[in-house]
C-alpha cells in the first residue's frame, strides 16, 4: 500500500495504471473507518485491478465549524485497516493541497439538495458534490463507492454524474448495522453511553414503518406520526425530519409505495444521526414474522 | 471527418484514442466559425494527433432569450471549414443531448465571475462553465484552445481546471481583429452596415489606452475617460463597462500597469461587443511610432 499525499503524484500514479488498461475502484471517506467503509472496499477489492481509497475531512461540506473539528479522525488505525483490507493507494491531502489559495469553482446540484439534509445543512451538499468531483477528476476511477446510510448523498452523487457526464459508475452498498441496528457511522463514536442506546430509536422508528406499510397503511402523514411516537418514548425530540420520497427525485410522498424511502436526520444528545430504509414489496415471509410476533 | 451527435459515441472514439496514446486538442465553440476558430484549429492541428471541435449553442449561457434566438448559426458553411481545416471530429449535440430530462447540476466559478461580462450578464458564465466542464469531461482533451477576444471566459476557465483538477491544459490564442481592427466575432453578422463601421471604434479606445499608457498615464480613471470620449465620438453611449484589470484576478485597478488588461463591453445598435487589450511594457518601437503620428 502506498500512502500519498500529493495530487500531482496520485495523478502519476492512475495515468500509468490506466495506460496500463488496469480498472480502478475509488472508497471517497473522511476517515474514522468502520465496518461500513470495510465492505466498500471489499466489494471494490472484488471489482477491481485497484483499489484507491482516500480520507479527507473535507472543511466545505461542514456547515458548522465545531462539527468539522470535532468530526472523529483515526488515521493511524484507518491506515492499518486499510492496509489489512488491501487497499492499493491511500490519499491523505492535507487541506491546503485539495484547497489551494484562491479556490473559488464550485460545484452545485440543484432542487435535490434543497430538502432533507440538504434543508438543515445549508452548503453541505455543495461541499460534498465539488469534492467529489475533484476526486473523480484526480484519481479517473471506474467506480466509486458508497454507503446507503447517506442515502441523499448517493441520489446527489448520482445525478451530479449523469449531468456532467463524470463517467464513473456510482455504486451504492447496503447500510451496515451494530447488533441494535443502529447505523455504522463515524459520529456514533461521539455519543456518550446513555445516548449510544437512545439511538438505535432511529433503526426502530424506521422498522415501525417499514411494518405499518406491510400491513397496508399508505397513508404517510400516519406513518411518519408513528415513527415521532418512537423516537418519542426514546427521548428523542429533536428531529430535523422525518420524510417518505421518491427514490430518485427526492420528492415527497403523500402516499408510501413500494420502492419509497423512509428516511430521517434527528439529534442525539449534541450528535446528529441519520438513516433510511426502503419500502419493500410486502413479502409473506415479513407479514409471517408480523403474525408471530417477531421483530423485523 | 467524423461528424458525431451523440455523447455516448464521441466518449467511446475519445476512449479508443486515448487507449492508443493519441493526443487530443478541443476547440469548443457555438459555430458560425470565423478566423478567429480557423487560428484555434490550426494551433490544436499542430500540437495534437487528433483535433476535435464543438459547435453547440449553449443555451444555459444566454442570459436572454431573443439573443440565444438570434444568435448566428450556420453549421453546412461550418462544417465545410472544419473539414477544409482537417477536424477530426466535429461534434454537433442537440440540446436534449446535453441537457436531459431533469438536468440539475452546475459548475461555477464565484467571484471572478461578478464583475466585468458577469456583472452585466447574470448566469452567463454558470452556463460556460457548466458546459466546458461536460464537454472536457465527455473528450478528456490533453489541450483546449480559447481566444483571448473572450478574456474573462479564459482566466475564469483557467481557474475552474485548476480548482476541479481537470487536468486539461487551456491555450488562449490572440484575438483575430478585421482590417479596421474590429475583433472577429460570430455576433459581428448581426451588425448592420453603418454600425459595422461604429464598432472599430471598440478597437480604437482600446489603442488610446495603450497609447496612454505607453506616455506614462497610469491613473485608471483618465485612461477609461478618454476611452468614453473615444467611444462617444463614433457614436457609442451604451457601454456596459470599460475596465482595467489584474490579469489573473480581475480586480481592478486604479493604476494601470505592464500586464494589466483593458477590457469594454459596449451595444452598438442592437448587438453586444466585447474587446480587450494587455498593456505592454513601453518599447521604443511604439514610441517611435506615435512620435511619427503613426496608428499602433
Amino acid at each position: 500500500m502506498e500512502t500519498i499525499d500529493s495530487i500531482k503524484r496520485l495523478e502519476e500514479r492512475m495515468a500509468r495504471l490506466k495506460g496500463q488498461g488496469k480498472e480502478i475502484g475509488l472508497v471517497p471517506t473522511m476517515g474514522a473507518l468502520h465496518e461500513g467503509h470495510l465492505s466498500l472496499i471489499r466489494r471494490a477489492r472484488d471489482e477491481n485491478d485497484v483499489v484507491v481509497l482516500s480520507i479527507f475531512v473535507n472543511p466545505i461540506q461542514f456547515n458548522r465549524k465545531d462539527d468539522y473539528l470535532s468530526y472523529p479522525r483515526n488515521q493511524d488505525r484507518d491506515k492499518a485497516l486499510c492496509f489489512r483490507e488491501g487497499v492499493d493507494f491511500l490519499f491523505v491531502p492535507k487541506v491546503e493541497e485539495m484547497y489551494q489559495e484562491g479556490f473559488s469553482t464550485y460545484v452545485e446540484v440543484e432542487g435535490l439538495t434543497d430538502r432533507l439534509c440538504g434543508a438543515s445543512r445549508p452548503g453541505h451538499f455543495r461541499g460534498v458534490t465539488t469534492v467529489v468531483t475533484k476526486l473523480f477528476n484526480i484519481v479517473r476511477p471506474d467506480r466509486a463507492y458508497f454507503g446507503q446510510k447517506d442515502f441523499q448523498q448517493t441520489v446527489v452523487i448520482k445525478r451530479m454524474v449523469r449531468d456532467l457526464n463524470l463517467n464513473v459508475e456510482v455504486l451504492t452498498l447496503p447500510t451496515i448495522r451494530e447488533a441494535d441496528g443502529l447505523a455504522l457511522s463515524s459520529r456514533n463514536q461521539l455519543l456518550r453511553q446513555g445516548e449510544r442506546q437512545v439511538a438505535s430509536a432511529l433503526y426502530r422508528s424506521l422498522l415501525e414503518a417499514r411494518e405499518l406499510f406491510a400491513f397496508g397503511i399508505r397513508d404517510s402523514r400516519r406513518i411518519i406520526q408513528q415513527m415521532h411516537d418512537v423516537l418519542h418514548k426514546a427521548g428523542i425530540f429533536r428531529i430535523d425530519y422525518i420524510t417518505l420520497v421518491d427514490l430518485e427525485s427526492l420528492e415527497e410522498l403523500e402516499g408510501a409505495r413500494a420502492g419509497a424511502v423512509v428516511a430521517l436526520a434527528a439529534w442525539v444528545g449534541n450528535v446528529r444521526l441519520i438513516d433510511n430504509m426502503t419500502l419493500e414489496e410486502v413479502t409473506s415471509q415479513l407479514k409471517a414474522r408480523h403474525k408471530l410476533g417477531v421483530n423485523v
